[in-house]
């Protein structure tokens, strides 16, 4: 082992934007107010764990190529400490506020239950100290339910009650550590929770069984006291052919079936949204529209590539849209910006860490300030406003409140008897206004 | 004009599995029994209006192709009659028991409320008579509120009130003829209900308009007495780049936001499942699992393809599986065997009308015998009934009953402290006997 | 007919970034020179003549919604000539240096190959005389061959050779045509040129047809002395499920087959490009790899929908990289920016063209301006090329001039006897740097 | 270790169609003779090395979940030895005549080129014992040159020569012992000869690598006497963004440029052809079409996942369609059929190897029978031969053999001065044929 790590990284700094230096933010400036809230508080950037300081560069067609020097073995308590200095020292030299992690990101290995809530609380126990030491905060903790053999045909959705039963420990474990590391949320993200194939698969069962562990999960949040937000991450699959939660539609719809449309509220991905076809900002919109947006784990997939890539997010467009969406919501409340995104295989130096994170830290705060540009200038929501302008009163008021049925509706058109005219959408023109605030 | 139509052709009959005659039935014969009841009572096959008696060949990138003999001028009432004419003759010949209409398909071209009135009961007392002198039944109607320029925008969605008056109208009309007609169910399909661009759009005022909107429909259907079942049609996108009710998951959470679950079902297309992303037999398991099945709108897309191609059905493994989970659901109650597809725009011979009928009915045939055998042999569904057993008693039951909480299915995996053993999930010997029942 | 049309918009004027004009260019500086050319010599603007004044907004679900004044009916000169003077005051407005038609577009509609001959040429005389009158160039001229009924199995890959010769008339004539009108180039889009099924098709046979006929398109072009390109337009499929000449790496395979690979060149378009599976720059850079670049159709997909969207480009990142290879292959030549880019069906306002080709426009100036910066400063060439360094003496040398054999670097490796090193391929660090000079 | 292995399966037998023993054969007959040769060898089947015996039941989001008895350490020669044995024994119940490899699946694993020459040459000889005294026969031997770190960055086309030169030594050495062992071809499969980004990548830098890397290798082949086929394995990204050899189309392009398309055919994948956006039969028919047609990997891709899923195959139909084309093109030459395909990592039992095998060759079987009997009934190709019919004389054959130029068919054209009636293209007639001998 050889920390101190990253000692020939400076602590990365705003040089502003003609800055040639790779290793310098050129536009995130934490402390730059925008509509009334600095760039950190609007943002509140995350690191995650699993890809920054555990994934190895191995792929389904090869093995890793990162040989990162606080990789030891993975049951080792004191590899995992490691791991932790790493971490901190990262965060440190970048100046994010928050991270993110599942609890075997940073524990050592457990097979057994008892390891399991030995080994976690273990490495809470350093992690507190070092949040302490640091100030670096906890955007959310979650449980891996995914990567263990024994979750092979699911957690929650597992036909063997004693599986869910070890993932209720884990997540009443990983719950109460997130409480007590003081995290804003709580995640899951169902990477099984699905099917390979349906001719196996009781589908009626396994949503009955994910919705009951759901349940479960908000009450020992309440029993705990725990005020964050609890999240799921939607995905439409992969590893699994299907899984249930796969868009933030489908999971509005099972929210309500089970009675927590109130309680559970959405982290968005990207990358899940394009895989599950619908763009970044629809999900967003979608989540306002049903109330339940809760937080991002940004990235971005490859178009021409039909799996979950994680790259770091660099499309200022699609970025600028998705947080247009989310400050017309209110912006971040619980949630944050969490990088759920990993450098390329080929990235194979610790260095690229920091040019993936000061890139899209730097895509974030550029996009952030477009996007309260395109809000104070109301370029496109007074156009919108006006569009549906007919709904304030009237026939549509009356539709909408209730007051008029079908009959009414009816008479009301062939009162009027004409077939109305079709006007332009000004598609084109709306088009142009993003443009011309993507700087 | 020159009917009789279809004189060259010959009453189509069932010659079993050897004939070589391309104009015979070799699968679908009507009144074999199978579990209890006849082919015809199970599928109950519907022939569409729109593609088969009023699509002229063309494309985005060509013109027509097909020169109908029935087709004549879109506003003329003659004409209509004519096409009315053409489709019952067709009927005769191929002897499928329902066929399905949109209001424009049958009527003649109508531009105000009062004409559109006037012009849909002309015809409908037209199909009224050839339905008592046919015997052909009507398994749904529907009003096309997606072709006329009043609707780019959307119907029940656009942002004009009196555009959605419009629609109302139509489908206050076209449910009452549907009942008058004696139809088994009433169909929406949102074609544009959804947003070629979010940035002129409200998403979720135009949600509140689509929901109260069909509760206007529901009322209505109540209100005249209609005993079929509401059906509305998922679909991702195309017209639209984003339709809202894009699959059965996305739309059960839309009917349960409206109150809707229990009052409206679900046509499941396959072209309309694997664009969103989905298999066929995925949409009729969840829809299964919701209680919203409905009717099927068979076709296939090419999966090579990325719109709705709209094409006969030939995959005799997806169709014998979409059958399997139907017939395992209960089978059509009010829905049934829609072919919401169209013969190739190369496929300019009126005799292809037939192959491609043919062809789907025998296929469908073909299937439900092998859907049938798979369920009577129990090979698939023992073996799930099997795999999740442990919910019949035990933690597994609590758990579901809510008769434990986390805390104690956290408690019951650190006593047992093991990680339990994954078991096979018998994928491919299960493929295995699909394909061995795949015949 | 109210001609003159579109007197309410101004001519076009570059009045800088900070406009708020919608009807001014922000970045299209014609006179502005870049890398010691103007940007109206590097980018070549086109106005497409389909999308723009052919279009009525019709798609295949709906009918047109643009009511332009100057559509009259398809088969009359007087028409031809209202459409012809409709294209050149909007490009006397817009200041588009040049314009790509195709046959069917321009003229009157024949239906017989003495007709074509006699309205194609009718139509001809007027263009050339509007072009004298106001500068307008022609960037190519093309025929359209795939949407008669004729034309529904292909043009040149028709079994029926009266359909390949009828074909041929088309291309003669046409050429001619942009021989004498000046154009640059002669472009051929193999819009049908495919299969709807492969079970109707000999797919040797069609491929040999299709070789043959290029040939002759070829050898016509000499014999009447035309200087221009021949460009083929790669597209994978739609309307055909699969069309033969898919993207530019099956494209380089057929040339060289036929012998062609000096004679001809691609248009690459965009939307086609990513259909096909590949990014634009991919396409772009594998034609530069194969010296047969051309020009480009200048447009975009939707990346949530699978079909030919041929939207309006304004993608900064995308077509910075596009223009960046463009530059670094040496530029357009004959080939320039065409727009192959429609308004979308619910711009149905004659105003709405403007608003899309403005912000077309000036989104290539904008790029063009990036992409310069990117060349100047060797941010990405200079790392490429230290990064194949290797090849340029030594072992790699003489493996690439064929100086060793397979023994010969086996033994070399063998002697060495030690695993190579991977070094970073910096993804992260690059895609920074475009980002940064993405503005 | 616990061998012998699979002690508890007995030999795989022909039991008939009515079988309802899972571990027996329904259709594989080996004896049986269809169209003048036994299944046996029409079909040439192979069980791959690396699915079958090598992977541990990893993906990306979770580890091994197989725990096969034969997997020791990877770089122990015992282990290595052990899973030989492993291999031979289920070759030997299963019944396949031929099994494939990569250099790795089979080797203890090797960091230097000496170890690397050593170790293979080790368990060579232990394999040509094996296949002495068991009859089992190699399709083709294969490098892995995708795996390593060192191969990060692509094989051939990895901008360090040093790499290059490792490669080199990999396939000179794999390809002798494939000689050795009397394997019928070898197999290049280019897994990361593509790029991840292109920002980094000359791609006509790497193209030149790549075709001058497989000239070497077809000159050692002719060097070393190996009367095999060279085969090239199409697929077009995964693990990279985007891989050179994308498709038939493009591999044909590929090697026309370097002189190869005579010494090099191609070992087409479905799940491959599907990624890329082509059908099987596509892509077996363009094979036949520019007579570079090898071998086959058959497995299938899931329709709704978008990476390489590697199923086994169970689609009758485009079994059939495949089989068609390759009996139709003159069947498996030195080729065969080697299963590219994996059991899912649910299915961790080892009997689940036996029912994915059994599966697949059943289904080859029954698929070779139907694509026999289309065959012999002509129903399709004499349907195609006569729509063709026109180019076997006249002005068809004239322009196929370069008698008349593009002047003389428009002057024919204009001489007939009549537009060509469409004929139809009987697609959905022609679908009822293969679907009535799909059985």
């Amino acid at each position: 082992m050889s920390h101190p790590y990253f000692e020939h990284i400076p602590n990365i700094k705003y040089e502003g934007p003609d800055s040639t230096n790779p290793m310098a933010f050129r536009h995130y400036n934490k402390d730059k107010v925008i509509m009334g809230k600095t760039m950190e508080d609007h943002l509140r950037i995350a690191v995650c764990y699993w890809h920054t300081f555990c994934w190895d560069g191995f792929d389904v067609f090869g093995g890793g190529t990162f040989n990162r020097p606080w990789h030891g073995p993975v049951n080792d308590q004191k590899a995992a400490e490691e791991k932790l200095e790493a971490a901190f020292s990262f965060f440190q030299k970048l100046g994010n506020p928050f991270y993110c992690f599942h609890d075997v990101d940073m524990m050592a290995n457990a097979e057994t239950p008892a390891e399991y809530v030995k080994n976690l609380r273990l490495i809470a126990d350093k992690a507190e100290a070092k949040m302490a030491e640091t100030g670096v905060k906890l955007l959310w903790g979650t449980a891996n339910m995914f990567s263990h053999p024994r979750y092979m045909a699911g957690a929650s959705t597992n036909p063997n009650p004693d599986v869910v039963a070890f993932a209720a420990l884990q997540v009443k474990e990983c719950m109460e550590v997130t409480h007590r590391l003081g995290g804003s949320n709580y995640v899951l993200w169902g990477g099984r929770e699905g099917y390979d194939t349906i001719l196996n698969t009781n589908v009626k069962q396994e949503m009955s069984q994910l919705g009951r562990f759901l349940n479960m999960a908000v009450e020992h949040k309440h029993k705990i006291g725990f005020k964050g937000d609890i999240l799921i991450e939607p995905k439409p699959h992969e590893p699994t052919k299907h899984q249930y939660d796969r868009d933030v539609g489908t999971v509005y719809g099972f929210l309500k079936a089970h009675g927590l449309e109130n309680e559970v509220r959405v982290n968005i991905e990207p990358n899940h949204a394009t895989l599950a076809g619908n763009s970044f900002e629809h999900e967003v919109e979608m989540a306002n529209a049903f109330d339940i947006f809760g937080s991002i784990d940004f990235n971005r997939g490859d178009p021409q590539n039909g799996w979950d890539t994680d790259q770091f997010p660099n499309d200022i467009r699609e970025t600028t849209m998705a947080l247009y969406y989310i400050l017309q919501g209110g912006g971040f409340k619980n949630g944050g910006s969490n990088f759920d995104a990993k450098v390329r295989r080929q990235s194979n130096d610790a260095d690229d860490l920091f040019h993936a994170h000061i890139g899209g830290m730097d895509l974030l705060a550029r996009c952030l300030e477009n996007a309260a540009d395109l809000i104070e200038s109301k370029a496109l929501s007074s156009f919108v406003d006006t569009r549906y302008d007919g709904w304030n009163d009237g026939i549509g008021q009356d539709m909408l409140s209730g007051k008029v049925d079908l009959e009414t509706m009816a008479a009301y058109a062939l009162d009027k008897n004409t077939s109305p005219v079709p006007i332009s959408g000004r598609q084109e023109m709306l088009e142009n206004i993003v443009t011309n605030h993507t700087k």
